[in-house]
């Protein structure tokens, strides 16, 4: 059949960054023969090094670049080396935002086999996607400090939520919840303390709700939702929240499906004005990089989430039971290098 | 002995408030003969109740005459019949802000034989104290709303954060961290991203680290210290954070200790310009209020830090013995009511 031309965008980025897209990008080999896509791949070179070399973290002429690609796969941005932020504003947070990757979706699914930290949990219990806020609340990076340095000293930061930005998420995730088995969508928001903003996405919950008599609301306050995802995670189906609530929870999500070796992320667009970004949800692991000790398992179930987004459907199911099929058997195994679970699972995807 | 007389101001609050706060004096009546204590106590009705008939959440002139007092022990406040938010920021948090509880205190500590939601933790890894910063932050209530109810709304909260409410609870978090065996204090922030306020609280930490030599530093954003409770709890002694972070993470200590019944609290201003109050971390639970349901063991948990605060250690000590022997022994046994939990460990106080 004739393939449809893909162009994706790689950002290996920083520390296990590159070695776990490699990964990526073989398994992505491996299914794009039978996927209908033919991928052109160009890769940029953003991150630690690039800032310590030129001073740029996302230049505008990169952005426009991104811009007209069809969708982009990122390892992991952050070094020691570099100042707390500025790489995770500047680029990371910058493509989020510039690029309107207003859904920031996180699949937080336990896999047969996989060893969760929680005590008589099984894989039903642990099965929900978390809808998070991308492109305001907490992270806009309005704030400031006045009288830096001396005893005077204030810093604030704004949290800054629009009911545009607010209802488009909120669709998004009763989309979500319609087409899934439970049909639950749980707001976790902090409206008690945080009045202004709570109520915002309390009132726009319940006005789109009338839209979709068919899903069940649900509403938890954030503190008491973390509390859930440990002792009744069976509780979630799906989840939306703000910015950093969503940080925060999907952590937790990592940690009781097994950890952030294996949570996948996809930063959507869904109106495709710009090109989604995919990304594991850990970050660049300094500690271990370049030693073949990085789980490539996130990515490459990004790379799952990057064929569902491009409708390869077919293809998306191929490498997630692949990846399915290699967790199960993991237990029972010694450690495996980072390029020896990604050839493991592209085996299982061409074979 | 001549006992020192203290003025104890109670408010039961709503839902399981009450219940829970009348265990807990039982308990304190228990132990006050042998505290070198003479507790003076005035009970104030404060509440869903007092709101709905008199349109107040905490009056001036309660707030005065609480001021007066030595400290506060709170059930619980907050019922589904008054709009969220409400009592929070009209008692709870108007309380905590007019008294300068500058220092949430929550000790997070898995008591032997307590079962814990977490595979193969022992005692030993989840013993860690959180101090949350009690008066600034996201808490502030600063914020608004424009074009509310329109397409064009915008909703903003804002987190203010100062030099010197950060320098006074870090202060306090190094001095809890040197008079502990490990001697470890973790900063909980998300300076990667909020970058104002994340990096006020890093450079009042270095500063103030110069001075505690014999204490270990460590920097931990809060995303990753979720995933850390639950996987790596052990990383953790003393950890020092904001209001809203330590709201969140609070509440997974909660859960990995062994469940919100079982979590205590004092909102504590270390100068003594006003009393401090102590309180479970849990909410009032109006599903299960008046059925003797409520565990009263968190509020006998916060009578322990109400007496240490007060400087009855010898009774803190016992108090906290009885509830340890008390927990200890519960596994085995049935289901036992409030009164009945609260009866037990008052028993073994006196005995
Ligand atoms: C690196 C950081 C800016 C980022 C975030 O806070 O969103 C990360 O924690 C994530 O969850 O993708
Ligand atoms: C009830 C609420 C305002 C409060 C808070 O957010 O501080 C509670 O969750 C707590 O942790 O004491």
């Amino acid at each position: 059949m004739a393939s449809r031309s893909i162009h994706l965008a790689v950002i290996p980025g920083d520390g296990i960054g590159p070695e776990v897209v490699a990964e990526g990008l073989k398994v992505l080999d491996a299914v794009a023969p039978s996927s209908g896509l033919a991928f052109e791949r160009t890769s940029y070179d953003l991150g630690a090094a690039r800032w310590h070399r030129t001073g740029e973290t996302l230049p505008d002429s990169v952005l426009e670049e991104l811009r007209g690609q069809d969708a982009i796969l990122l390892g992991a941005v952050g070094d020691p080396s570099v100042p707390s932020g500025v790489l995770e504003r500047g680029l990371l947070l910058r493509a989020r935002f510039e690029l309107d990757h207003y859904v920031n979706l996180r699949p937080v699914k336990l896999f047969p086999g996989v060893s969760t930290p929680l005590a008589g949990v099984t894989t039903e219990d642990v099965d929900m996607i978390v809808v998070r806020e991308g492109t305001e609340g907490p992270y806009t990076g309005v704030g400031g400090v006045l009288r830096k340095g001396t005893p005077h000293e204030v810093a604030t930061q704004e949290s800054v939520n629009t009911a545009f930005g607010v209802e488009r998420v909120v669709r998004y995730a009763f989309e979500q919840a319609a087409n899934r088995p439970r049909r639950k969508l749980t707001l976790v928001h902090k409206d008690n303390v945080l009045t202004f903003a709570g109520d915002l996405y309390q009132r726009v919950l319940k006005k789109v709700a009338a839209e979709y008599p068919q899903v069940t609301t649900d509403y938890c306050h954030v503190d008491a939702a973390t509390m859930f995802f440990v002792n009744q995670p069976g509780r979630f189906d799906v989840v939306v929240t703000d910015n950093l609530f969503g940080d925060i929870i999907t952590d937790i999500g990592a940690a009781i499906a097994g950890g952030i070796g294996l949570a996948a992320s996809g930063n959507v667009n869904p109106d495709g004005t710009a090109p989604s970004m995919f990304e594991p949800v850990h970050g660049s692991a300094p500690d271990i990089a370049g030693q073949g000790k990085a789980d490539p398992t996130a990515t490459i179930l990004s790379v799952v989430m990057l064929l569902d987004h491009l409708g390869a459907a077919e293809a998306a199911r191929r490498v997630e039971r692949a990846v399915a099929e290699d967790l199960a058997e993991r237990a029972g195994q010694g450690a495996r290098s980072t390029a020896q679970i990604g050839d493991a699972i592209a085996k299982r995807v061409s074979g």
